[in-house]
């Protein structure tokens, strides 16, 4: 028998009702899948800075403002610039931190942990101890004093170079300006303070591939349609080598071998294949070579894939197939890399790739910033206040080092005022610093708060000499 | 000079106070790199069935309670089996949903728009209209009901087996069921309705790559360790040519060819290249030649890269080695393929590959969860009820159809009661079912309700025969 006439016509006078019940049910957030939905998400407060604006990811936002500051004006001092920035890393519990990221927590050991404590929020407090201090006392400083505190660091300074290469001009903020010291990175060990003479540069790439209009189910479209994410792996998989080489033709030959000579400067070094281990957590060195590792850090270009925006994340089996994958992939260059001579190469290479797969899917390659690399003067008044700075606190001659990461501003000081740039770290190697569980010791916050005092006051003797 | 001693020892007396504010400025999330930090993130609340527990990503988690019921002991009628789920796969506007995904939204063409709206809320709902006209109208239903609602099947339908298998023994809740009908998958296109007579099988893995004890900095460790995500996307890059065919040997090899004969099942379906394009939202088809590309969804495995966990995700620019990074894949299986023979296929692949990297970081294979291919009997006075019953409500003769997804649940069914399974759809090819956007049409849900009852008033039929 059918069905009876008067049951499909109350469904049709009934069609709003379902409707209805259907949208109640729908409101109900019953994901299985994720185990955050299901305990509860907490929640995230934050806290905006007077801001300008700027476009990332699509939307316009905020731009942190960067604080300037002057302080003397005294013909017979020298005039010191120095610079940090206030804004951190992400972090997340849910990244493996020990603790609220955001909660400064005092351990037993005397490690500050915190996201910020190393990086950079300690030094720029480093330099505001000093200051405090003077103040209170009513004592002059030993130099005249710029600082340049910005907020934007972590993004690629936006904005920041135009600012530079503006005040950098006669009449200027920061025209008079003898040195610049920058506290901002690490010792190369967890035992020995660094003065470091030089950075690696770095350009920072996504290559998006999209195809279908949005995710679809893999049972469905599983071995019917080009999937994103296979053509995106094959791709990442063609940058770098498990050993750290990078297959980018072109890239890796762009840098000299080193000589016998240069070799020796690594082998002074206060540091073996065991720091990096210990710093990394792992046995996990591309040599048992002290001098290759440190070479590879410190003046040979690296390529590191960071992850993927698009696909799934989460914990948990979702059979997705995403509809637009975007590969994060940066490499660190040394002279004579800059991302005007790299990105083309990398550009070329990921097109004669992607050409070889023959896929339907779109791609793209965006740049998303970089910075050229840089490397100091050592035998300048500047590093030798430090030095003996260093050696007044801490006992030690500092270890001379260059550092495997970027600080582009460093480069654009250096370049807009024509003086010589200090890297003067206040933390030390396993800070972990864009990482989780981000800590400062207590002694590195406070003998490094008396070394940035006291590097003023050798730079202040220079001046008087 | 050196600096003066009672600054020295104004900085150690003064250590708390600069520790305390440099725990201020900690707790101020500036985070710069992300855009959901700034303007605000929303918060989510979610709403808990009555619940058992199981372990999920570590945690004890509660478990949603099946919800079994039961209408009608009538030895003269059949006894049928009805199957749904209530719970979603996850769904975030961020996912580039035009609506809030858990919100009903009715659009002017008569989409019903939100999450679990086709999957498989409508379906479910579909029945209890059923019952609401029976249970108002004081009718008896044609058949005896027996109803199984879970909460889990977008993970794995965790503990339903065994209650399965349990109720299924003489005396249990199941003990006499003729047949079953689940309505949980989708038309093979957008106009005419289906017959689902098999399924795809899936075997879901985890690849777990891990080497740092943290995240670690690409400019201090970039080409000095072996970084976890190079070993990840190597081997992953290892599975799956961009064609679709599936390069872990063995895998590919088990299936038969298709003949002549079965070629011309899949060309008498209502299926053309243009509606697979049109769903998928993009000119991506692996093939032009329709039955091809019918057979790789129906009948031939599929092996799809779903994304990373632990791997840097969000928007922006983080220049992290993460520490743990973990590939989601999974392949769809098709007879004579199940996990048991597929599984030792992966891990043996994957162990040789990890093997030719010669990489110190660790590597672990986990199988999530999988299911086993099934087909049915199309000639069963099950199937036959629901091909008359679609032809009373639709007008037209349904397309008999094999789906590329799993509902592992049929194939325990199946097993369990040793009688037919029919899968009865409600929705159309392009819902959209665990993507951003899914929808049920309404005249899916209204002319579905009719079809499921019309279905059930057919069965009942054969049963006065
Ligand atoms: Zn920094
Ligand atoms: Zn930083
Ligand atoms: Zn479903
Ligand atoms: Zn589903």
């Amino acid at each position: 028998m059918p069905a009876p006439k008067d049951f499909l016509e109350y469904v049709d006078s009934n069609a709003d009702a379902f409707i209805k019940r259907l949208s109640e049910a729908v409101s109900i957030k019953s994901v299985s899948g994720e185990a955050s939905y299901r305990p509860e998400l907490f929640g995230v407060e934050t806290q905006q800075f007077d801001l300008g604006k700027h476009v990332m990811d699509g939307q316009e936002l905020p731009l942190p403002k960067v604080v300037l500051g002057r302080l003397g004006n005294d013909p017979n001092k020298k005039t010191v610039l120095v610079y940090g920035h206030f804004d951190v890393q992400p972090a997340y519990v849910s990244d493996g931190w020990d603790t609220d990221p955001f909660t400064l927590t005092i351990q037993p050991n005397g490690q500050l942990v915190g996201r910020g404590s190393s990086d950079d929020k300690g030094p720029v407090l480093g330099w505001l101890n000093i200051l405090q201090y003077h103040y209170e006392n009513k004592k002059e400083l030993p130099v005249n004093l710029r600082c340049c505190f910005e907020g934007m660091e972590e993004s690629g300074s936006e904005g920041l170079d135009e600012l530079v290469e503006r005040e950098s001009k006669p009449g200027g903020w920061f025209d008079g300006v003898d040195c610049v010291c920058i506290s901002d990175n690490y010792w190369l060990n967890t035992r020995t303070p660094a003065l470091t003479y030089g950075l690696r540069g770095l350009t920072y790439f996504k290559l998006n591939i999209s195809g279908p209009a949005k995710d679809l189910h893999s049972g469905v479209f599983g071995r019917a349609v080009h999937e994103p994410m296979t053509d995106l792996i094959k791709l990442m998989s063609t940058l770098v080598d498990v050993n750290g080489q990078i297959l980018i033709p072109g890239v890796d030959e762009m840098v000299n071998q080193a000589d016998t000579e240069e070799r020796k400067l690594y082998e002074t070094l206060d540091y073996s294949i065991k720091d990096i281990e210990e710093t990394a957590g792992g046995p996990i060195a591309l040599s048992s070579d002290k001098v290759e590792v440190l070479m590879n850090r410190m003046r040979n270009p690296s390529l590191s894939l960071h992850g993927i925006e698009g696909a799934f994340y989460g914990p948990g089996a979702k059979t997705v197939i995403p509809a637009k994958v975007s590969g994060k992939f940066s490499i660190r260059l040394v002279p004579p890399q800059t991302p005007e001579n790299i990105n083309p190469l990398v550009k070329a290479h990921i097109e004669s790739e992607f050409a070889k797969l023959g896929s339907k899917n779109t791609m793209e390659l965006e740049d998303l910033h970089g910075g050229k690399p840089w490397v100091s003067d050592i035998n300048h008044w500047n590093f030798q206040a430090a030095r003996i700075a260093t050696k007044a606190v801490y006992n030690v001659d500092p270890d001379m080092t260059r550092e495997g990461g970027s600080i582009p501003i460093t480069l654009t000081f250096a370049d807009a005022l024509g003086v010589n740039v200090l890297l003067l770290p206040m933390g030390r190697s396993d800070d972990g610093a864009h990482s989780t569980n981000e800590k400062l010791d207590r002694s590195n916050f406070i003998e490094g708060t008396k070394l940035l005092g006291t590097y003023l006051y050798e730079v202040g003797a220079i001046a008087t000499k």
